[in-house]
């Protein structure tokens, strides 16, 4: 196709995609040093309308930092309709901390298999990925550094790095190659550019990515998995066998409900100051007691430290971007504690009951919240998933109290009515929910709210002991 | 009023805020040290719901200090229906640094007036202010700070600046006062706190707050500018002058468009280096080419460096904040290009003439401009403003155009048709905005386009000024 006609071609399939606003499109380029990327992305963007596209290449800031290591990307996913360029993105941290050695092979591998399950949760939910490798010989590319070093014009771009990867060229090459077999897929597929013929590289791009824009690839029905789906293998926990047995008195509850308090306040101190980022979900059963138990947790915490974040139905910001995101931004930097009430697990409860999601879409969510979660574990959060749940009886009694006292009746709705009616799909998507999500550091605790003085003392008891059990370790 | 019953209706008044979600509110607690505050916020915030309830505390991240100082706080304002509690907010910095003379008295009083016009501006958009100053004389103070100090349990919460504060305890008070008188308004009112009287605090503050929420003070009518109104001092600029005279060929405009490219790339580099912000918006009649223009400075930079910001309708997120909001959000990091095509220049042109905003907002909104882009320029931002004009005529020979170019059609709309037909209208509030804000480092670029080369010559070359006035300091 000749030059102009392409580049026609290729504006109008990106105006076509910012007017569907259905999709989003990820271009990444990483690969060897001096195989001017920039100027590729450069020529390319200028190809495109700069109202719809966005580049990304630098490095991570201190709010990036505080945070799981993903954060920083999921905060830069371009909108549907949108194009966002990635220069490295997240293969670049992977490709030279392991070529200098500072990633061990295990590591690296893991790094990987965290990018394919990456990828295929964007492209299954609407991010079209296309990647470039850049690739050059070992000889053009010293001979392009030597040429840099003299330019006076250009020389500005040349850094120790460039030369420190020219060492490395035959490691950066063969775990290039690695990377590249290990996370090529056709929702994800890689493309190689040789620097050896850079007039054609423009006129390659631009075609490969109208290619992407006219034809998108179809997006994955699975997503791999870095957790295996453990489902069925952890009990089902049956939440009739909630009920809690004799009520707690005032008196006993009072005493023991401060001294939870105290220790949960010494915990979170001790987590603030040692860094360690906390996240609680809460999900239960309606008017098992969310709020209530929320509020005997932050009573024990400084103001400072914590936010609660009521999950309701996205703002369209969020509707713009897949669906994880809007957890994603909410996640607490180190050493604060953020508070779900309600979580990511409306995906598999809510919104797979009132079929608000497709099937494919909530089962595919199991995988991606074990993920999400490892995530939040790998960098070091102390994680806590509380489920509340009462009887169907006692959930009638409470409806009925809230109906009759004028200033609980806004905590009652028709929804709530309506839910009840589906208690019995609730309970089977629960029973999944908690086969398929459970494991090591992200288990769930089951409390039963029947009686709600024991309630709350056992989600304090719960919250304790989870950081409890990290703050053991002296570091 | 009885505890209790005070505690119930603070809690109804703040779920009506959350339910009518019209107004958001701000509590703002500073003054002397160890008055307690975090254990005020603390029982306050217990008897709040904290789902709708924010506590802000903490000292900026390399994200806010690479920005505008009121970024920071811009950031935080709550959402409609929120509260937000700020432990000393935008008064602490004054405060301590003029105390410890790191500011002079000069720019104390400045940043005076600007939290002057910050709280105007948000008791004008919905947000209801209410400030605390926490007293304590000073043997009170150095009696609590001996027995903290003793205290094995609480010592912890004491460090160097405690005592230090303490040993400036009368300057503390004496500019506490003059900040007080300075930053006093009926929309954002002071209420002083003794801290002799513990026991009733809680309860004063609770009682105080029910009462700003149930009976929010009116919005200010007129928002007190830091930069007074110019307006009619500055020349009208007629657009209809601004139709240019014999067209520039193809050849010498290449020519020149590629030197003015040339200058662009290195100033842009320049201001990279130095981590020089700059900040491009673009207004301009409809099809007088802003589009076209930008991509001609797009062409000379480099996509990392940039980022075009399209202004269209707010986003239920933005709706539900000060409508300055979602241009503060889009302000580039220190060394970073936000180019605006369209800006906040919306609220007095498109929203003043289709009556989207009531005249008292938009006629507010000069100021408020004047201000945004007074902070804008004390950060170190380069700003450019550029109105790309065409006559009427030519304006319906592009329509024309581009009704007849079915690869145009796209980006001609009805609205394009009907703004057409309320030119005069566009015409005065044209006139009226540069008139208004017109101000020094803040100046309009009127860029006449009948003739689309010469247009972007003239852009060019007003970036590449404006550029260049700044980079010829030294540092």
């Amino acid at each position: 196709m000749k030059t102009d006609i392409l580049r026609a071609r290729l504006l109008e399939a990106q105006l076509d995609l910012a007017h569907r606003r259905e999709q989003s499109v990820i271009l990444l380029l990483t690969g060897h040093a001096v195989t001017h990327k920039g100027r590729l992305v450069n020529e390319l963007n200028h190809w495109l309308e700069n109202r719809h596209t966005e580049v990304h290449a630098l490095g991570p800031s201190s709010e990036e930092r505080e945070r799981p290591y993903w954060w920083r990307f999921w905060r830069r996913i371009p909108d549907r309709g949108r194009i966002g360029i990635f220069i490295h993105g997240w293969y670049g941290d992977a490709l030279f901390a392991r070529a200098e050695r500072r990633l061990s092979s295990g590591a690296f591998r893991d790094r990987l298999a965290e990018i394919r399950a990456f990828e295929a949760e964007l492209a299954a939910e609407g991010v079209v990925l296309l990647k470039l490798w850049m690739d050059i010989d070992r000889s053009t590319q010293r001979r392009q550094l030597q040429a840099l070093q003299k330019d006076p014009v250009r020389g500005w771009q040349l850094n120790d790095t460039d030369w420190q990867r020219h060492l490395q060229h035959a490691a950066i090459g063969a775990l290039g190659r690695e990377m590249r077999e290990a996370t090529a897929a056709d929702h994800a597929p890689w493309r190689r550019l040789d620097f050896r013929d850079p007039a054609d590289q423009l006129q390659r791009v631009g075609a490969l990515l109208r290619e992407t824009l006219v034809a998108p690839p179809d997006a994955p029905s699975v997503v791999p998995g870095v957790v295996p789906d453990v489902a069925s293998s952890a009990p089902s926990i049956r939440l009739a066998d909630s009920r809690s047995k004799a009520a707690l008195e005032k008196e006993p509850y009072a005493e023991q409900l401060a001294e939870a308090q105290g220790r949960l306040a010494i915990n979170a101190r001790e987590a603030a100051r040692r860094r360690i980022p906390v996240v609680l979900a809460f999900e239960g059963i309606d008017a098992a007691g969310k709020g209530g138990s929320i509020h005997r947790i932050t009573a024990a915490l400084d103001a400072r430290q914590y936010r609660v974040h009521r999950i309701a139905a996205p703002s369209d910001e969020e509707l713009a971007l897949p669906w994880a995101w809007r957890f994603w931004r909410r996640l607490p930097a180190d050493g604060r504690i953020a508070i779900f009430d309600r979580s990511w697990y409306g995906r598999v409860l809510v919104e797979r009951v009132e079929e608000l999601a497709p099937e494919a879409a909530w089962r595919r969510a199991y995988g991606e919240i074990r993920e999400f979660e490892r995530q939040l574990l790998v960098h070091g959060t102390v994680l806590c998933k509380l489920f509340l749940s009462i009887s169907h009886e006692e959930q009638l009694r409470r409806f009925e109290a809230r109906a009759a006292k004028p200033h609980k009746r806004h905590k009652l709705t028709e929804e709530d009515w309506r839910n009840r009616e589906r208690w019995d799909d609730y309970r089977e998507a629960i029973d999944e929910m908690f086969a398929r999500t459970e494991a090591p550091g992200a288990e769930w605790a089951l409390i039963a709210c029947d009686d709600k003085r024991q309630a709350r003392l056992r989600v304090l008891e719960s919250v304790n002991q989870r950081l409890e059990a990290r703050l053991v370790s002296p570091i």
